[in-house]
């Protein structure tokens, strides 16, 4: 069907990379790194911004927004967080161009700033020096504060959406008078908001947990994670959650009075998900025919396709199709599309064989495709084909017309949870025990999540990493009780965590 | 009552600067012209956003993003554009920074960029760029593309929304297969998305029209532009739609094949509205007591004040506050909303006196304010204050409760209107003709629009401005056909056309 996909079995980087081209979602732009987010790709983007911001503020979030420029001296100022950034920093050093005849266009020398900026790679420290303005006293806390921006990873190996220089997301940072009012928001944003949201919305299983300290963002005191299997088996981290304790908060000097009248440092949180999800997206439910969509994310539910040989035969079709067009846009809305009208569009592509027009939706992600030809009317009734499985309902008998706007509202809801219902069923089975180093170094080679013993150690981390290129993706909240003997050392180990190959 | 506030009588300047800062609005950064949105202001945006991509959408527009950086070889492409915006750009040279002990952080000078980035001023050249690749045929066209970011201009002298270094915006850029069609789409965004959004949501009165060529965007053929009048009689630039020709598309060679089969260049078009916005809605209806928003961008449309002496008197008064609430939310969602629910807010600041909340809810601009004591409860009644308007409704005898939420409502769409017209009162007052430029030195030091005849040229424009700092703002669309003689030179001109000076 679709020629421009290379099959996932025979090159699932190709693959990928075909998808994000052919369903016209990204392109590499000429700045290096960077990436265009076609409109396609970016309407998903909205759909994504839309459902979480709503989470966000149903939370008593607001959102502000803060400099895209960071001194470097503020960056100096929490070391850890300096140590972890700095090697991909984008840095700002003149403002001003100069042009002469001849010369064309160059950077002013004498326009050099006295003190470098850098493109925020993340806020914290411009966020916690203005919060030390903001904060006085134990009333004005907490601050649940979320910004929607651009950020600059100078990345070297980058890839369309999954590792980009820049990327669009949204970084939430919290301020608290206590460490257990920050710890619970940690939790509660990565559970009630990116968790709900990847399995509810990107109908993507997740593993929650907190990462182990080889892992953990530079300035956190721990972070709390989302981690999904893709369909290479390899993992992809989709979102953090830190607690980072007291650490910004000492940098920048935000102490605040509390009600016993004495001063103490703020506690602090941020968290974030960014462009990558929709990296994440795309392979966990999208085929060797193009993109998969789950409706909740879709900006096109339903596309309505008229069949007939020549106008005559097609305009009844049409007539039908805009019919049906309607009863969808005006059925109630319901929670499951955030209240939106259900999204249709007519395929009026008559100058294109039908088979072309259906794998272009295909290709497309569209959840439901309805085609209406004469042979259908006459028993007024469609034929309804799903996204998400091969075939197609009413091809003998027909669906009939009457009624099949429910009956498609339906279907929209039942591909939805099949999504998620598949790719949580590849997930588990993706995910086993591992009980020796050795059966890990065969397992590994497979993909997929191997849950396996470990000391605690930072040592014995690094040495799997460097031996097997795993890492230890999550440490899950919902582990079993089961004290073991790490497959490494052999030393005392408190429950299985995670371990895979990750992006 | 709102002694924060410096009045307008006093010193305008300070005045805005007070509403900003006193209503939560925005702040300075530490960062050299940047600004920090706050909660408060950035909601204002938000609203301001939902409603111009709403508008957007519906003329068929689609957002995308394209990066952030552009090579500055990409800027030197269209020369009037490099020249109009060389002085102003952020450009990045670098991209590590390294870190030694004892020297601490440094920009490590083996990572310079072989060419030198420039922090987006305006997308036209990395966009162009970028549609080299996806227009070949008439087919391609239109492309409809809006872009929501932040872009960088290093101005030296900002003003807190008006003018700062980083701001956000929306750029649309689109291409045609005519020159008809690009003017068609540039007049259309002016008028039925920008001028509408002004006047429809805003409340803000503007003048539409073409600029003087004195004051084109860099780059355009002709710039349409939507222009407004503030409270101490200074002229603010609020939108911009540009007719750009086959400017850039000759700078990055996109060409396509018509339906004749030859190469032809695209048209183009490009037009943006930023958070300057936020500073002309503050300067078209804010007064000495603080912020007035107009309904339809209030983020809480209504606030309720419980009051009584003690918690005994308070409880009946919340109860009714809550019940009304409710009312409030759940009355029929109309379009004026835009099919939100009216937001309401109870104040419960009991440990503060009546008048301390009431100017609170003034200064943070609330459009009503509804009380409920105990003596308004005997009479299952209440009262409402308008923001717009001093006095109270229903101080003597009250305004009953049953009802109340419908009248309310009512009351929301009465103050936008009176929002309206009230400004446009003002601004037709501010405008007047002057026939000679004596009389034209003289009525500018009062401020407002001067409709004054010019005979067309640069020169004159440009002394004008040298001798008075006033400038043309608009040629208005709707100016009355008018022969006359230049104010300056007397050489004949074909009608007034609007000098102010301006922010």
């Amino acid at each position: 069907m679709a020629e421009k996909i290379t099959p996932r079995a025979t090159d699932y980087s190709k693959w990928y990379l075909d998808i994000v081209k052919e369903a016209g979602l990204a392109d590499h732009s000429d700045v290096r790194g960077c990436m265009v987010i076609k409109p396609t790709g970016y309407a998903i983007w909205e759909k994504m911004q839309r459902a979480l911001d709503g989470l966000f503020k149903a939370s008593g979030h607001v959102n502000a927004y803060f400099p895209l420029f960071i001194p470097m001296s503020y960056l100096a100022k929490e070391e850890e967080m300096a140590e972890g950034f700095a090697k991909e920093c984008a840095v700002v050093t003149h403002y001003r161009l100069k042009s002469e005849k001849g010369k064309g266009l160059y950077v002013d020398p004498e326009a050099k700033l006295e003190e470098p900026l850098i493109i925020r790679p993340t806020s914290e420290t411009i966020i916690w020096k203005t919060y030390k303005n903001w904060i006085q006293s134990w009333r004005d806390l907490p601050l649940l504060i979320n910004q929607w921006c651009n950020v600059v990873r100078w990345e070297m190996r980058t890839r369309l959406f999954l590792r980009t220089a820049e990327f669009l997301w949204q970084e939430g940072h919290t301020a608290h008078s206590s460490q257990e009012e920050a710890e619970k928001e940690a939790h509660m944003i990565l559970l009630d908001a990116y968790a709900a949201f990847a399995e509810q919305w990107m109908a993507m299983p997740v593993l929650t947990g907190p990462k182990s300290d080889g892992q953990r963002f530079p300035g956190a005191v721990y972070t709390l994670c989302i981690e999904a299997m893709m369909q290479d088996g390899k993992a992809l981290q989709a979102g953090t959650s830190h607690f980072l304790g007291q650490n910004f908060a000492k940098a920048f000097d935000v102490q605040f009075l509390n009600k016993n009248q004495q001063h103490e440092y703020a506690w602090a949180t941020s968290w974030g998900v960014s462009t990558r999800l929709i990296g994440g997206l795309i392979m966990t439910h999208s085929d060797d025919n193009g993109l998969v969509i789950p409706p909740r994310l879709a900006s096109t539910h339903v596309v309505i396709c008229p069949l007939g040989k020549n106008d005559n035969e097609r305009a009844p079709a049409h007539d039908a199709a805009v019919k049906l067009a309607a009863e969808l846009r005006e059925l109630p809305r319901e929670d499951f599309f955030g209240y939106e009208p259900i999204s249709v569009k007519i395929d009026t592509m008559f100058d294109k064989q039908p088979g072309f027009r259906f794998a272009e939706h295909e290709l497309r992600g569209v959840p439901v495709r309805i085609e209406i030809g004469p042979k259908d009317l006459e028993k007024q009734a469609c034929v309804m084909g799903r996204r998400d499985k091969p075939g197609k309902e009413g091809k003998e008998f027909g669906v009939p017309l009457v009624g099949a706007a429910r009956r498609i509202r339906d279907l929209l809801v039942e591909i939805q949870q099949n999504l998620f219902n598949r790719a949580k069923t590849y997930r588990d089975n993706m995910t086993r025990p591992v009980d020796s180093y050795e059966q890990f170094k065969e397992e590994i080679e497979k993909g997929g999540f191997l849950m396996a013993h470990w000391d605690g150690t930072r040592e014995t981390e690094d040495k799997i990493q460097q031996e097997t290129q795993a890492t230890i993706r999550c440490i899950p909240f919902d582990r079993a009780k089961e004290e073991g003997k790490c497959v490494v050392t052999g030393n005392p180990s408190a429950g299985r965590v995670a371990f895979a190959r990750a992006y």
